[in-house]
C-alpha cells in the first residue's frame, strides 16, 4: 500500500506574488527561504530580533508566542502583525511581507544614513565556454579558459592555485568546456558546472554564539541562516578563562581552534545543504569577531593578549584560505577577517559600526554592544577620527556571579514588572522560571529601585515589607520554589545589586571618560545605538531608571540587534564596504579608561542609582 | 683513557687566503663549503660536470680518478689540476681556486652574452628594531613592526599571514624587538633573530635525478649543494609508467606528490645542516623541473598529459606556499615554479634557455637537452620567438632497451675507443664493467661505424671478423664474461644498434623539422648548446660521427652541464630572471612534429648513419 502523500499548504506571499507548499506547521521564516524570499533575520530565526515581521492576511496560523507578544503591540497584533519565525502554517495562508522585512531593505534601514548597499563583491562570477585543446592548440587547460576571461574582464594577468587548476581537467571534459569561474582580483579560485552561482558565507564569532548566514553574492539575497553556541564555552566560558586555557595547555590554542573551525565548518554544511547549492559554489567568507575569538579561529598567538598592554598580534585585516581554517570549499576561496580596533575592540565592532553607519553618521552618536566587555565608540560630526573604548564589564550581565543567574535559555526571566498588585514575569520559551537572564536582571534591579526597594547606593530596605532576610543578608523574592522550575526560590540578593553595580559602574564609567576625553557634553549626544543579542532585550526605559544608560530622550536610543553579523555580510557584497572597515579601523582611536585621571571618580559614581521623581524616574544625567 | 683528538690537516685557499681544518679523506669541495668558498658544481659533487676545478699548490692528496683523467687534459693535470669534489685531502694542503671555479664568475661564464647577474632577489630583508608595547602605545605586534618597515622600504599595505603573525611575539620579546624581517613583494613571509640572512633553495626535479642548492639570497653565494635520486622511480622509470601509475592507483597522485615532497623537504634539511643555518631562514624556493616532474609534484591533473593532444593543466609559473608542499621553510616562504613551454617542454628547458642566454643571443642557436625526451630549442638573430620540439627519443641513451644497456652507475661503461690493436674502455668509477651507459652507447656505436663494423643503415658486416654470431644474430662483444664484473659478455647487438637508430632517428628528425619549418639552414646554426647531465658526459665527436648531431665545426657545439639548476638558481636571485622566464615561455613556440609533413622522411632518414671519409669522419651534413 503505498504511503499517503502528506499534507500540504499553500502559502502566498504579497505583494511580491511568490507561492510555494509546505508541510504542516512550517514556519513562515523557513516557508520564505523556500519561497527563495529573504526576510531579515538577525538573530537567526530564535524570535528575539523583531526583524521578519509579516502579516497574516488569511488563513490559520499558530498563536502568538510570548516573544510575539514582548515585541509587537497589541494593536499590531490584532492587526495580524507577526514574526515569521515563531509563526507556523496551520492552512492554506496569504501572508503580505512589509518592503521594510526584506533583506535589502533591512539594509537601508539599519544602514540609516549609510543608504542602500549596492553590490559590489569582490568575488567576479563568469559563464564561459573555451575550444577545447587539439594537436594544432596545444595550449595549456588554464591558458584556454584565462584567454577567454581575458576578453570578459580587466584583470590582465590571472592566477591560479594548485588546488584550483585541479579543478579543470574534470569540469572542463565533464561539461564540454562550459564553466561557471570565480574570480577574486587576478585570482581564478574555485570552478564550478556552467550556469552555478556565487555565495558566500558571513560569521559573527561571538564567545558564545556564532551566527552564520549564507548569501547570493550577486544579488546579496540571504539563502539561509544559521547558528550555534561557540564550542570553546566547554574551555572556559569568558574571554580570559579560554586564552588561559589555551595558554596553559600545550596543544590548546590548537585544540579551541580546531573546535571552532569544525564547528563552523559544520554550519557551512547545514547552510549549503538547507540553500540547495554546493560547497565550491561558496566563492568567499568574511568572519567578524572579538580579538580573542578572531586570534583563536587563527591561532594567533595570544599570551600578549591577556597580559597589560593588551595588545593584538595584529589590528589588519587578514585574508587567508579558507582550506587553511578547515573549511571546504570552492578550492581557493579566501577568508577575510576583517580588522580589529585593538585587542579589546574586535572586528565585531567594526562591523557594528559600518551596518549602523556609525562611521558616516552627522550626529554625534555613541555605539554600546553590551557584553562581558562592553566596547563603546564615539562619532562626532566634522571629525574624522571615532574614539573607542573597552570597559570590563564583567559577566553579571550574562548571569555570571549572580546568585539565580543564568543565560537566556528556556525558562529564564527575561522581563520582570513589579506592581503594588504583585509582579508579572515573562520566561524565555515561557518555561517555569529557573533564572534570571541579563534584561530580567535589569528589569529586576530597575524594579526594586523604582520602588525604592534598594536606595542610591544600593543597600536593601530592610524596613520594607517586600524584602526578606535571606541565608547572606536581605534579599527579594522573584519566585517561590513551588512555582520555580528547579523547585527552588529564585531571588535576587544583595550581592547581586552589588554585582549589577560593579558591572554598571563599569559600563557608565567607560560612557563618561569617552564623553569627557574627547571633550563632548553628554546632551549633545544626538543618537544612541545598542548592538548586539543582549543590547536587542533590553529594555531601554529599566536601562535608563537604573542609571546604566546616560539619561537622553529615550527615542535618541536605537537598539539594531546584531548588527555585527549583517556588517560581515556587507564585506562579503561590497568592496567598497571592506575599505571603510579598514578605514574604521585606522581611523578609530582606542582610548585606555584605566589610565585616563577621572577613571575611578565615574566608576565610583556610575555605581550608585539615580535620584528617582514622584513616578520612580531617573532624574539625573 | 680520552680518546686522541682526531688528526685534522690544514688546507690553504688561494688567492683568497681562507684556512679550514679537516679530516683526513675530506675532498677539496667539501673543504671549500666548510671554508663557505662557493665552488661552482653543476653535477652536486660527483665528478661529472667540470666546474669545480683547482689546482694543488702544495701538500698531498689522492690520486686523480678516471672521471679527472677523462675530463682533464694530460698538461693540466701535470700542472696540478684537479677536480676539487673527487680529490681527497691527505696532508696539509694549499690549493689555488681559479676565478671560474667560484659561483658568481661560474654564473657569467655560463649565461654567455647574459652578463654578470646582479642580485635582485624578490625576498628583501631587513633588519629592525621596533618600540615594545605600553598602555599609551597599543599597537599591535604587526603594526608595531610595520610601521618601521615602511620607513624602510616602498611597499606601503603590508600584510602577512597568521603562520607568520604567530612568529611576532614569541621572536620580539626574546630579542627585545630586534628582528629580521623577509618581505616577498607587501608580504611578510618569515621573520628571524636579528642579523639572520636570507637563503634560498634552487630545484631541478629530474625524472631520474633531484639536483638542489642552498643559496644566499643577499649575495647570491652558493652555501650547499646535494643531489638524490627521484624516490617515484620506484613507481616507474619513465614519465609515462609514472603518470600510468598516478592515473591508474587509487591516491596514487598524491602518493607520489608525497614522496617526491618528502625527499625535497629531506633535501633542505641537509642543505640547512650543511651550510649552518636555521630553516626559517629559508625564504625563497624556486623549482623546474620537465612538465610530468612539476605537475606531480603539486598534484595537477595529470590524465590529459599522457593523452593526445597532451596538454599541460598549466604553463604558466605557479606561486605557492611551501608549506602546501611540506616543505618547513619560513612560515610564509613561496615556491616558485618556473612556467613551462608545453606538456613535453617543461620549466627545466626555460631555466636551461635561461642559463645559456638562448633568448639573448645574436647568432642562430639551437639547444638541446638529450633524454627519454629530447627538448630542442631554436632561437634565430631579430626574432622574437623561439621554437621548441620535443622528440620522442626514448630511453636508449638511458640504457633501457639496450641488451647491456644500465644507468651511469658503477661499471657501466661510459667511454670506448677502438683501435687496429684493440679495445680501450672506460668505467664509472673504474669498476670492471658491467654494461654501458648512454655515453659508452654513443661511443661505441660510433666506433663501429667509424671501423665499418656496421654499414649506413645499421646492418652488422658479418664478413668482419670482429663481428660474431650472437642467440639474437650479429653482435659485437666488447668484454668477455671473464673480465666483466658481472661474469656475463658485455656486447653491442643487431637489436642494440636498432634502437639507438630510433633514437637517433627522432632526435635528428626533431632538429631537421625544426630546422626546415623555420626556414633556417643547418649550416646557419652558429651555436649548438648541449644541456643537461647526459649531454655533460657526450664526446660530440662521436655524436656527429654517427650523425647523432648534425655535422657543424666541433667548435660550435658547446656542453653546459646541468643548466636547469643554474636557472632556478638564478630565479631565485633576481626578479627580472623571473620576467624573463615568463617571457620565454610566452615567447616560444611549440612545433608540434608528428603533425609536420615532412616528419617520417626526417625520421627515415635521421635514421641512417652518415657516410664515411678515408679517416672515418661523417661526411654528410
Amino acid at each position: 500500500m503505498p504511503t499517503p502523500a502528506p499534507q500540504t499548504y499553500e502559502v502566498d506571499f504579497e505583494p511580491i506574488g511568490k507561492r510555494v507548499k509546505v508541510l504542516p506547521h512550517t514556519t513562515l521564516l523557513e516557508t520564505a527561504q523556500q519561497a527563495g524570499l529573504a526576510l531579515s533575520s538577525a538573530c537567526g530565526g530564535v524570535g528575539n530580533c523583531g526583524q521578519c515581521r509579516i502579516a497574516v492576511l488569511e488563513g490559520q496560523v499558530s498563536s502568538p508566542t510570548l516573544d510575539e507578544e514582548y515585541i509587537l503591540t497589541e494593536a499590531e497584533l490584532l492587526n495580524g502583525e507577526r514574526l515569521a519565525c515563531s509563526t507556523q502554517v496551520q492552512s492554506h495562508v496569504k501572508v503580505h511581507v512589509p518592503k521594510g522585512s526584506l533583506v535589502t531593505e533591512q539594509r537601508l534601514q539599519l544602514g540609516g544614513e549609510a543608504g542602500a548597499l549596492t553590490p559590489d563583491p569582490l568575488i567576479q562570477t563568469y559563464q564561459l565556454e573555451a575550444p577545447p585543446p587539439t594537436l594544432h592548440d596545444p595550449r595549456s587547460d588554464l591558458e584556454r579558459i584565462t584567454a577567454v576571461l581575458t576578453e570578459l574582464q580587466s584583470e590582465a594577468n590571472l592566477v591560479a592555485e594548485p588546488a584550483v587548476i585541479r579543478q579543470i581537467a574534470p569540469l572542463a571534459r565533464r561539461y564540454n568546456w562550459r564553466l561557471t569561474v570565480y574570480l577574486h582580483g587576478a585570482e581564478i579560485v574555485g570552478l564550478a558546472p556552467p550556469e552555478s552561482t556565487a555565495v558566500g558565507l558571513a560569521v559573527d564569532l561571538g564567545t558564545t554564539k556564532i551566527a552564520a548566514s549564507l548569501v547570493d553574492l550577486a544579488t546579496g539575497a540571504e539563502l539561509a541562516v544559521t547558528g550555534a553556541l561557540n564550542p570553546q564555552i566547554g574551555y572556559g566560558e569568558d574571554v580570559i578563562s579560554r586564552l588561559t586555557y589555551a595558554h596553559r595547555n600545550p596543544e590548546g590554542a590548537s585544540l579551541l581552534a580546531l573546535k571552532v573551525r569544525e564547528t563552523l565548518d559544520d554550519l557551512l554544511g547545514q547552510l549549503t545543504a538547507q540553500a540547495g547549492v554546493s560547497r565550491i559554489q561558496v566563492a568567499d567568507i568574511c568572519i567578524v569577531g572579538n580579538t580573542a575569538m578572531t586570534h583563536l579561529l587563527m591561532e594567533l598567538p595570544i599570551q600578549q593578549l591577556a597580559l597589560a598592554p593588551y595588545v593584538a598580534a595584529t589590528n589588519a585585516a587578514i585574508d587567508l584560505k579558507a582550506r587553511d581554517l578547515g573549511l571546504t570549499t570552492a578550492p581557493g576561496a579566501y577568508v577575510h577577517v576583517l580588522p580589529c580596533i585593538g585587542g579589546f575592540v574586535g572586528a565585531d565592532h567594526v562591523a557594528m559600526i559600518l551596518a549602523s553607519g556609525l562611521d558616516q553618521t552627522e550626529r554625534t552618536t555613541l555605539g554600546i554592544d553590551i557584553g562581558t566587555n562592553t566596547e563603546i565608540v564615539l562619532a562626532r560630526p566634522g571629525q574624522l577620527r571615532l574614539t573607542a573604548a573597552s570597559c570590563a564589564s564583567g559577566p553579571a550581565f550574562e548571569g555570571a556571579h549572580i546568585s539565580d543567574g543564568m543565560r537566556a535559555a528556556s525558562g529564564a526571566i527575561e522581563a520582570v514588572s513589579l506592581t503594588g498588585a504583585g509582579l508579572t514575569l515573562k520566561t524565555v520559551d515561557n518555561a517555569p522560571p529557573v533564572g534570571l537572564c541579563g534584561s530580567g536582571i535589569i528589569d529586576g534591579v530597575a524594579e526594586l529601585r523604582r520602588w525604592k526597594l534598594i536606595n542610591e547606593r544600593g543597600r536593601f530596605d530592610r524596613q520594607n515589607e517586600r524584602v526578606r532576610s535571606g541565608r547572606h543578608g536581605a534579599e527579594f523574592l522573584l519566585v517561590p520554589g513551588s512555582q520555580s522550575g528547579s523547585g527552588r526560590d529564585v531571588t535576587l540578593t544583595q550581592n547581586d545589586i552589588n554585582e549589577i553595580q560593579l558591572a554598571k559602574g563599569a559600563i557608565r564609567a567607560g560612557l563618561e571618560v569617552l564623553l569627557d576625553a574627547t571633550g563632548t557634553p553628554p546632551e549633545e549626544v544626538q543618537e544612541v545605538i545598542i548592538a548586539g543579542a543582549f543590547g536587542s532585550f533590553l529594555k531601554v526605559h529599566s536601562a535608563l531608571d537604573m542609571g546604566l544608560l546616560p539619561r537622553l530622550p529615550h527615542a535618541r536610543y536605537r537598539q539594531v540587534g546584531n548588527a555585527a553579523v549583517v556588517g560581515a555580510r556587507w564585506a562579503l557584497l561590497s568592496r567598497q564596504v571592506r575599505e571603510r572597515a579598514r578605514q574604521i579601523a585606522s581611523r578609530t582611536n582606542y582610548l585606555e579608561l584605566t589610565t585616563y585621571p577621572k577613571f575611578n571618580r565615574h566608576f565610583a559614581l556610575g555605581m550608585l542609582f539615580p535620584p528617582l521623581d514622584e513616578n520612580g524616574k531617573n532624574t539625573a544625567g
